[in-house]
Protein backbone atom coordinates (compact mmCIF):
# COMPACT_ATOMS: atom_id res chain seq x y z
CA UNK A 1 0.00 0.00 0.00
CA UNK A 2 1.37 3.40 -0.76
CA UNK A 3 1.90 5.85 2.32
CA UNK A 4 0.87 8.65 0.65
CA UNK A 5 -1.03 10.41 -2.02
CA UNK A 6 1.51 12.80 -3.25
CA UNK A 7 2.26 15.02 -6.66
CA UNK A 8 5.31 17.55 -7.47
CA UNK A 9 4.31 20.90 -7.98
CA UNK A 10 6.06 23.59 -10.20
CA UNK A 11 6.05 25.82 -7.38
CA UNK A 12 8.68 27.61 -4.26
CA UNK A 13 7.94 25.89 -0.78
CA UNK A 14 5.60 28.97 0.46
CA UNK A 15 3.41 28.94 -2.58
CA UNK A 16 3.02 25.45 -2.16
CA UNK A 17 2.43 25.42 1.19
CA UNK A 18 -0.37 28.59 0.22
CA UNK A 19 -2.03 26.52 -2.10
CA UNK A 20 -2.01 23.15 0.16
CA UNK A 21 -3.89 25.34 2.37
CA UNK A 22 -6.53 26.40 0.24
CA UNK A 23 -6.94 23.13 -1.76
CA UNK A 24 -7.30 21.16 1.74
CA UNK A 25 -9.94 23.85 2.81
CA UNK A 26 -11.99 23.66 0.13
CA UNK A 27 -12.64 19.63 1.06
CA UNK A 28 -13.70 20.67 4.22
CA UNK A 29 -10.30 19.86 5.68
CA UNK A 30 -8.94 22.40 8.66
CA UNK A 31 -5.15 22.60 9.48
CA UNK A 32 -5.29 21.90 12.98
CA UNK A 33 -1.43 21.98 13.74
CA UNK A 34 1.49 22.39 11.97
CA UNK A 35 5.32 21.62 12.55
CA UNK A 36 7.83 23.35 10.85
CA UNK A 37 10.02 20.22 10.60
CA UNK A 38 13.55 22.52 9.39
CA UNK A 39 12.87 25.34 12.12
CA UNK A 40 12.55 22.50 14.84
CA UNK A 41 15.68 20.24 13.73
CA UNK A 42 17.72 23.58 13.34
CA UNK A 43 16.99 25.02 16.86
CA UNK A 44 17.55 21.52 18.94
CA UNK A 45 20.18 19.84 17.17
CA UNK A 46 21.64 22.88 14.60
CA UNK A 47 21.05 20.37 11.94
CA UNK A 48 19.93 21.92 8.15
CA UNK A 49 17.43 20.43 6.01
CA UNK A 50 15.35 21.85 3.07
CA UNK A 51 12.12 22.93 3.92
CA UNK A 52 9.88 20.62 5.39
CA UNK A 53 6.46 21.45 6.95
CA UNK A 54 4.02 19.07 8.72
CA UNK A 55 0.36 20.42 8.15
CA UNK A 56 -2.33 18.50 10.26
CA UNK A 57 -5.09 18.29 8.62
CA UNK A 58 -8.67 17.47 9.60
CA UNK A 59 -12.06 16.99 8.76
CA UNK A 60 -14.17 17.01 11.65
CA UNK A 61 -17.10 15.03 10.30
CA UNK A 62 -15.06 12.02 8.90
CA UNK A 63 -12.58 12.11 12.41
CA UNK A 64 -15.66 11.66 13.81
CA UNK A 65 -16.93 9.07 12.16
CA UNK A 66 -13.68 7.26 12.44
CA UNK A 67 -13.57 7.46 16.71
CA UNK A 68 -17.09 6.18 16.81
CA UNK A 69 -15.91 2.96 14.93
CA UNK A 70 -12.52 2.72 16.87
CA UNK A 71 -11.39 5.33 19.66
CA UNK A 72 -7.64 4.81 19.41
CA UNK A 73 -8.31 5.93 16.41
CA UNK A 74 -6.76 9.73 17.48
CA UNK A 75 -3.11 7.72 17.16
CA UNK A 76 -3.27 7.98 13.65
CA UNK A 77 -4.81 11.30 13.15
CA UNK A 78 -5.06 14.56 11.92
CA UNK A 79 -4.36 13.62 8.70
CA UNK A 80 -0.56 14.96 8.03
CA UNK A 81 0.20 16.56 4.85
CA UNK A 82 3.88 17.23 4.25
CA UNK A 83 4.97 20.02 1.96
CA UNK A 84 8.82 20.56 1.32
CA UNK A 85 11.17 21.43 -1.29
CA UNK A 86 12.42 19.14 -3.24
CA UNK A 87 15.82 18.28 -3.10
CA UNK A 88 16.41 17.10 -6.77
CA UNK A 89 15.28 20.74 -7.79
CA UNK A 90 14.66 23.63 -5.55
CA UNK A 91 11.89 25.42 -7.83
CA UNK A 92 9.61 22.25 -7.13
CA UNK A 93 7.88 21.28 -4.28
CA UNK A 94 6.79 17.89 -3.07
CA UNK A 95 3.04 17.31 -1.40
CA UNK A 96 2.14 14.40 0.09
CA UNK A 97 -1.06 13.16 2.28
CA UNK A 98 -0.90 10.16 4.15
CA UNK A 99 -2.75 7.36 2.49
CA UNK A 100 -6.22 7.07 4.82
CA UNK A 101 -6.67 3.10 4.35
CA UNK A 102 -3.20 3.05 6.41
CA UNK A 103 -5.64 3.36 9.04
CA UNK A 104 -7.49 0.41 7.92
CA UNK A 105 -4.33 -1.37 7.65
CA UNK A 106 -2.91 -0.62 10.89
CA UNK A 107 -6.33 -0.72 12.62
CA UNK A 108 -7.56 -4.33 11.40
CA UNK A 109 -10.93 -2.86 11.26
CA UNK A 110 -12.97 -3.21 8.15
CA UNK A 111 -15.64 -0.71 9.58
CA UNK A 112 -12.98 2.14 8.72
CA UNK A 113 -12.86 1.37 5.30
CA UNK A 114 -15.91 3.57 4.01
CA UNK A 115 -14.45 6.49 5.67
CA UNK A 116 -11.31 5.67 4.93
CA UNK A 117 -12.25 5.75 1.28
CA UNK A 118 -14.33 8.81 1.73
CA UNK A 119 -11.05 10.80 2.53
CA UNK A 120 -9.45 9.23 0.20
CA UNK A 121 -11.51 10.78 -2.36
CA UNK A 122 -11.09 14.38 -0.51
CA UNK A 123 -7.49 14.34 -0.86
CA UNK A 124 -7.33 12.86 -4.34
CA UNK A 125 -9.38 15.90 -5.12
CA UNK A 126 -7.40 17.71 -3.39
CA UNK A 127 -4.13 17.22 -5.08
CA UNK A 128 -5.66 16.73 -8.26
CA UNK A 129 -6.88 20.69 -7.54
CA UNK A 130 -3.38 21.57 -6.77
CA UNK A 131 -2.15 20.09 -10.30
CA UNK A 132 -4.79 21.72 -12.22
CA UNK A 133 -3.68 24.85 -11.39
CA UNK A 134 0.18 24.24 -12.04
CA UNK B 1 1.28 -5.39 15.46
CA UNK B 2 -0.39 -3.66 18.17
CA UNK B 3 -1.46 -0.19 16.82
CA UNK B 4 0.00 1.29 20.60
CA UNK B 5 2.04 0.96 23.69
CA UNK B 6 -0.97 2.01 26.26
CA UNK B 7 -1.81 2.00 29.83
CA UNK B 8 -4.38 3.16 32.14
CA UNK B 9 -4.16 5.23 35.09
CA UNK B 10 -6.37 5.86 37.93
CA UNK B 11 -6.23 9.42 37.01
CA UNK B 12 -8.34 11.96 36.42
CA UNK B 13 -7.97 13.54 32.96
CA UNK B 14 -6.46 16.51 33.76
CA UNK B 15 -3.51 14.93 35.96
CA UNK B 16 -3.08 12.45 33.46
CA UNK B 17 -1.91 14.57 31.03
CA UNK B 18 0.40 16.69 33.16
CA UNK B 19 1.85 13.54 34.21
CA UNK B 20 2.38 12.16 30.65
CA UNK B 21 3.87 15.23 29.51
CA UNK B 22 6.68 15.17 32.54
CA UNK B 23 6.92 11.02 31.37
CA UNK B 24 7.66 12.13 27.42
CA UNK B 25 9.63 15.15 28.46
CA UNK B 26 11.88 12.65 30.91
CA UNK B 27 12.73 10.94 27.98
CA UNK B 28 13.27 13.33 25.34
CA UNK B 29 10.03 13.81 23.61
CA UNK B 30 8.60 17.67 23.58
CA UNK B 31 5.06 18.11 22.96
CA UNK B 32 4.94 19.92 19.17
CA UNK B 33 1.50 19.90 18.77
CA UNK B 34 -1.29 19.19 20.89
CA UNK B 35 -5.43 18.59 19.59
CA UNK B 36 -7.95 18.55 21.74
CA UNK B 37 -10.23 16.45 19.88
CA UNK B 38 -13.20 17.26 22.52
CA UNK B 39 -13.76 20.91 22.36
CA UNK B 40 -12.99 20.57 18.18
CA UNK B 41 -15.89 18.06 17.78
CA UNK B 42 -18.08 20.40 19.78
CA UNK B 43 -17.29 23.39 18.30
CA UNK B 44 -17.42 21.83 14.75
CA UNK B 45 -20.70 19.14 14.67
CA UNK B 46 -22.06 20.11 18.22
CA UNK B 47 -20.79 16.69 19.26
CA UNK B 48 -20.25 15.47 22.67
CA UNK B 49 -17.59 12.83 23.63
CA UNK B 50 -15.21 12.17 26.67
CA UNK B 51 -12.24 14.07 27.68
CA UNK B 52 -9.94 13.35 24.30
CA UNK B 53 -6.47 14.82 24.12
CA UNK B 54 -3.86 14.03 21.05
CA UNK B 55 0.11 14.92 21.77
CA UNK B 56 2.28 14.78 18.86
CA UNK B 57 5.36 14.03 20.74
CA UNK B 58 8.92 14.43 19.01
CA UNK B 59 12.05 13.43 20.26
CA UNK B 60 14.44 15.71 17.87
CA UNK B 61 17.41 12.94 17.40
CA UNK B 62 14.93 10.36 16.53
CA UNK B 63 13.29 12.26 14.15
CA UNK B 64 16.32 13.56 12.36
CA UNK B 65 17.66 10.07 11.87
CA UNK B 66 14.57 8.74 10.58
CA UNK B 67 13.96 11.52 8.11
CA UNK B 68 17.44 10.47 6.99
CA UNK B 69 16.42 7.10 5.91
CA UNK B 70 13.05 7.99 4.52
CA UNK B 71 11.87 11.53 3.47
CA UNK B 72 8.52 10.72 4.07
CA UNK B 73 8.36 9.66 7.30
CA UNK B 74 7.10 13.08 8.07
CA UNK B 75 3.67 11.66 7.40
CA UNK B 76 4.07 9.67 10.46
CA UNK B 77 5.42 12.20 12.64
CA UNK B 78 5.53 13.31 15.40
CA UNK B 79 4.71 10.20 17.41
CA UNK B 80 1.03 10.73 18.63
CA UNK B 81 0.32 10.19 22.15
CA UNK B 82 -3.71 10.15 23.20
CA UNK B 83 -4.72 10.88 26.81
CA UNK B 84 -8.24 10.45 27.71
CA UNK B 85 -11.33 9.75 29.57
CA UNK B 86 -12.26 5.88 29.67
CA UNK B 87 -15.28 5.85 28.60
CA UNK B 88 -15.59 2.82 31.21
CA UNK B 89 -14.65 4.41 34.22
CA UNK B 90 -14.22 8.37 34.52
CA UNK B 91 -12.18 8.10 37.31
CA UNK B 92 -9.85 6.87 34.65
CA UNK B 93 -7.32 8.12 31.95
CA UNK B 94 -6.03 6.00 28.82
CA UNK B 95 -2.85 6.58 27.88
CA UNK B 96 -1.44 5.41 24.02
CA UNK B 97 1.25 5.71 22.39
CA UNK B 98 1.67 5.15 18.64
CA UNK B 99 3.76 2.07 17.91
CA UNK B 100 6.60 3.33 16.57
CA UNK B 101 7.07 -0.14 14.70
CA UNK B 102 4.31 0.77 12.50
CA UNK B 103 6.94 3.40 10.86
CA UNK B 104 8.61 0.41 9.47
CA UNK B 105 5.56 -1.62 8.91
CA UNK B 106 4.12 0.82 6.45
CA UNK B 107 7.18 2.58 5.19
CA UNK B 108 8.40 -1.34 4.55
CA UNK B 109 12.12 0.60 5.33
CA UNK B 110 13.85 -1.59 7.03
CA UNK B 111 16.50 0.78 7.95
CA UNK B 112 13.87 2.65 10.46
CA UNK B 113 13.86 -0.56 12.52
CA UNK B 114 16.76 0.21 15.14
CA UNK B 115 14.71 3.74 15.00
CA UNK B 116 11.73 2.81 15.78
CA UNK B 117 13.40 0.36 18.10
CA UNK B 118 14.90 3.30 20.08
CA UNK B 119 11.50 4.88 20.22
CA UNK B 120 9.57 2.20 21.70
CA UNK B 121 12.23 1.81 24.52
CA UNK B 122 11.59 5.59 25.20
CA UNK B 123 8.13 5.18 24.71
CA UNK B 124 7.85 2.32 26.78
CA UNK B 125 10.03 3.72 29.51
CA UNK B 126 7.69 6.53 29.76
CA UNK B 127 4.77 4.42 30.02
CA UNK B 128 6.40 2.83 33.07
CA UNK B 129 7.03 5.44 34.87
CA UNK B 130 3.32 6.43 34.56
CA UNK B 131 2.51 2.87 36.09
CA UNK B 132 4.81 3.15 38.83
CA UNK B 133 3.85 6.65 39.92
CA UNK B 134 0.43 5.34 40.16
Amino acid sequence: MALAISTVLNLPFDKAVASVRDALADQGFGVLTEINVTDTLKAKLDEDMENYLILGACNPALAHRALGVDRQIGLLLPCNVVVRTDPEDPSNSIVEAMNPNLMVEVSGEPELTPIADDATVKLTAAIASLEASR
